[in-house]
């Protein structure tokens, strides 16, 4: 049975082009194990289809929605005025059974909305959360929230956690993935109330071995790997993720500048930017192409907004790849074993 | 008249050797604009002017503190079992009129506690603040609260933010600094409510001309100097400033390891290392050598603990120098003036 995905071609901010193109370099990779609803303004998704040279078939299917939400359309104000949206019909296809997952590089803050409206969360999940990837020395961590909640409460912060490490082990391909807190020093005792008694409950779940938590990671320890998964706020996950993604931008300024300073000839020059291109590869947001909704009952993901085509092709063969690791049903089981564990 | 500094000769990790050595040296640089109250165990403390052919003089007195609070001793613990701590005396040398000020790369916490217990917060200051400073592509920027207050209110952040504007004046040598918010997007609705309330109260100071404020900064904005002083909460700050400080730490290793992946002979490594080498310069946290606890009413500067003689030498001439330019004078006048207009 192939992975059905439902793939929002209206989503980002070169769609629906660089959507249907990667929407058909992911059907062409993963032959038999994917088929594709392309869910967009059916005229427009024609058109694309046209001039790349694609066409529906066994593998893609287009479903016609009348109504885009636009990137930086309130979503809130974006779900009610337009409920014929690629992002509507997508989410209303994965909960009729349509299609086992929705993927869109739109609107964060409408999938997510759209999400948590149509599909519901799961079963005692509080909160949502969406993860980010950071590449470390020595391979990536992730890192949730990275923005759907900027103000937790502790019971939420220990729920990340928790959702974090399954998405982990899928992710990183590991199977016992270590889980940091997030906070401003290594001792149990510092940091904000909240991160304090989600340190204490988290510990409390690492003694019982329901968690590898390994206590604190400090801003310094999160790109040097101090833990596979980092657990904090969205507020300080999406500064921190942010902040980590920029230094990538700032590297080549800066490298070009003091090649400069130093009047470095023609290939010395070359030389030092060869091994930027190569240690900025891992920086590379298109390698995965999107990230999912933890907590969701289904699932969604959200690609980068200014995702290529390349980007896109990743985001669809990534969404397929988690339904095949059952990503959502192992969360859902992850979260439930504990609840047990604690009632 | 010389600027006079107390210094806390058993602060940082390699206490009292590279103090000592750092204050001779500050005072060889600054001839008659210093002289020093080197605050320590006295016998410890000569013995190690012995050591390096110093002596006391016009320039220099030792002040004999009987006790040392160590870098990782619990700050009230440490504060009440130690009266006569170097970092008490050294504090208690300003109260009294015969310092202008007091430097210690030593124990944080308890240079804040002591400094706020002995000398206390100046006029209308709700919370001291503990700044640090960013290299950028284009120079430095001032982020602010770095650790001393996890847990803030609006009104917190709006003062951190008036307190950062006049230091980041005295530290980059600006007159017309630009302050930003640190927060998760650009439009002002952005955010937690905390953070949505002091952006609205600075926006009104920014538009009766009491500040220069552009708005929010998001964590790509930081290293990319979206505003000279960065204001957030002390949790933020500190995951921050230390996030960005390990970049510096990170890059030589992932230099080393794509030099070795991409088999690189030695003069093109060498090329490449001198490039880096440059680029790292500015994250010198040496070359300043300390912050000035902000909203304390004197000048109290805390360097980094694992301080060199070099930062040493630059933590006591920043801190002549902070004392000079009568930061803690402008930063009363500025809050003064914002109280009195809104009032």
């Amino acid at each position: 049975m192939p992975v059905r995905v439902a793939v929002d071609a209206m989503g980002g901010d070169h769609a629906p082009g660089v959507v249907v193109e990667g929407v058909l370099d992911a059907i062409a990779e993963a032959g038999d194990r994917l088929t594709v609803l392309l869910v967009g303004r059916e005229a427009e998704v024609r058109a694309e289809l046209d001039r790349i040279g694609g066409a529906e078939g066994e593998h893609l299917r287009v479903v016609d929605a009348p109504q885009a939400i636009e990137m930086g359309e309130s979503p809130t104000v974006a779900l009610k005025a337009k409920p014929q949206s690629s992002i509507h019909l997508g989410i209303g296809a994965v909960k009729q059974g349509r299609a086992d997952a929705f993927a869109s590089a739109g609107n964060t803050g409408a999938v997510m909305a759209a999400a948590l409206f149509g599909l519901g969360r799961l079963p005692g999940v509080l909160r949502p959360a969406l993860p980010g990837y950071l590449p470390t020395p020595t391979g990536t961590c992730v890192l949730l929230d990275v923005g759907a909640n900027v103000e937790v409460r502790p019971e939420h912060l220990v729920q990340f956690a928790q959702m974090g490490a399954v998405f982990g082990a899928a992710f990183l391909g590991k199977d016992d993935v270590s889980v940091g807190l997030v906070n401003v020093g290594e001792e149990p005792g510092k940091g904000t109330d909240t991160v304090k008694e989600a340190h204490h409950t988290l510990r409390e779940l690492g003694e019982r071995g329901a968690l590898r938590f390994v206590g604190n990671v400090e801003g310094r320890d999160i790109l040097q790997h101090g833990a596979d998964v980092c657990v904090c706020d969205g507020f300080v996950g999406n500064v921190v993720l942010k902040l980590a993604e920029s230094v990538a931008t700032i590297l080549p300024a800066m490298v070009k500048t003091e090649i400069g300073r130093q009047d470095l000839d023609g290939p010395s020059a070359q030389t030092v930017g060869g091994v930027l291109k190569g240690m900025l590869a891992p920086f590379d947001y298109q390698a995965f192409g999107g990230v999912p909704m933890l907590g969701i009952d289904g699932t969604v993901v959200i690609g980068h907004g200014g995702s290529s085509a390349r980007a896109c092709k990743q985001m669809v063969l990534s969404t397929a790849g988690l339904v095949e690791q059952n990503l959502t049903a192992r969360i859902a089981r992850a979260l439930h074993d504990s609840s047990e564990a604690t009632s």
